[in-house]
């Protein structure tokens, strides 16, 4: 297949790098032309790489910030053919799918994708094509999906090793994403933000470094994806309080068999994780 | 040294096979006689083990639960001689050591010490001597502790390849792990909680399975730990609240640019616990 990936960001320049070692012939764009620079010597980009090749291609992936591949396809949509498939993978879907259906002229399909993999640093530099084996890969389909859109992200995600396939649509991937990647993200964040002593650095175990790893976050592009799943995200939030509220007050009335009942379903709930 | 170690779960039984391998005579005690068992066939505990032993040793390392430990103490306090030296492994100190050292006899010393790691799993079966490697170790120290003490725990966590000792007294300690250790749990917990999607199995990246391993708890400990800790775990639950909540009205009047300076914030600050 010929694919024309935009953005070669952390997630872009690992999938042009792992494509391109499936046999697909890649080519990108990228605002530092030092990264396209870069892929063409390394190889996993075609030589004869440049914008005009969008016409060409069968799928192109967007993979910038939500806003910023709205702005791309709004800005090169002279440039796509009938018959393309346009696809991202961004971390919020519903707002800027809206907007990408929008701008797409006819005959060209838009199937979203969310590949459930990621990594503490970002950019070109941090590529890693191998970090999607075994991840989870949702397809999110929505107005303007055709049924080969969904063989073709299949296709990708086998070649790119990822793990379970699940297709949603895109209200839905956002109310799952607002609870197992940005409630996370928040959670972490507040964590470390209500840390007031000195001496903590030298009492952590595990369990304190695994639920602030992710706090090391791309503070621009997170403050942006929360936004973007405001109200989902509020609802998690919510969600997750009423929780903590709960447990404080079986601490506050020393309520032993209820804490205990509620510590064992956590776990038994958590463990089911754990079997595919 | 000689030491005697009571309750061959997986603290007690790690360290009993970690400081065999490092030269100490070990003896120790377990409710379930088919632990002590095994771990004469393998070796780590000495032949002739029986509960008479204590009286001979230079170390009592009591290794059960908190209110356990005060129970074998007053049980067995006849057992102890002058010049023995206590220690305890764990979670929670203050109310235990004030128990404790009201028990002892005179010229009996008890400095308790808490081996900042841990597992999923518990028992026996689960111990692994190098669990405890660059893991933080907190000396604490009370009103029986003596100078020497200090001394037996530091050759105990080096033979134990622990990495960073910190001295500190049993009010700090149990305030930094209401923190570190029993908020992180309660966290846990309350977010596997307020799981309410059914697809959430299939849409979890590294953050969600990061964040929630620990909610595999061993929930009897776990509640007693809880419970110990009550008021300072009730203080960090409120600190941590409140940091959500801040999120939660930044998120609500859009303020995007303190959102982005406070997650910046945790960003440094959590990057910090990487440089030791």
């Amino acid at each position: 297949m010929k694919i024309f990936i935009v953005g070669l960001g952390l997630i872009g320049a690992s999938y042009a790098e792992g494509l391109h070692k499936n046999g697909h012939v890649v080519y990108g764009y990228d605002q530092k032309i030092e990264n396209i620079k870069q892929a063409i010597e390394i190889g996993f980009i075609e030589k004869e790489n440049h914008i005009e090749q969008i016409t060409k291609v069968d799928l192109i992936i967007l993979a910038l910030y939500p806003k910023d591949n709205v702005i791309f396809i709004k800005n090169h949509v002279n440039l796509l053919r009938p018959g393309q498939m346009v696809t991202d993978v961004s971390g919020t879907k519903a707002w800027m799918m809206n907007e990408i259906e929008q701008i797409l002229p006819e005959k060209i399909s838009y199937t979203s994708h969310h590949p459930m993999a990621g990594k503490e640093t970002n950019g070109f530099e941090s590529r890693d094509y191998r970090m999607f084996r075994q991840a989870n890969f949702l397809i999110v389909t929505g107005k303007r999906s055709v049924k080969k859109d969904q063989d073709i992200l299949r296709l990708i995600a086998n070649n790119l090793k990822f793990g379970k396939i699940t297709v949603v649509d895109a209200k839905t991937h956002d109310e799952l994403i607002a609870f197992t990647s940005q409630l996370t993200h928040v959670l972490a964040i507040s964590l470390v933000q209500s840390d007031h002593l000195d001496e903590t650095k030298h009492a952590t175990g595990d369990s304190y470094r695994d639920l602030t790893r992710i706090a090391k976050i791309n503070e621009t592009m997170w403050t942006e994806l929360f936004f973007e799943n405001k109200d989902a995200l509020l609802l998690k939030i919510n969600d997750f309080m009423k929780e903590l509220k709960h447990v404080k007050e079986l601490l506050l009335v020393e309520d032993t068999e209820s804490l205990t009942t509620y510590l064992k379903e956590a776990k038994e709930k958590r463990k089911s994780f754990d079997i595919h």
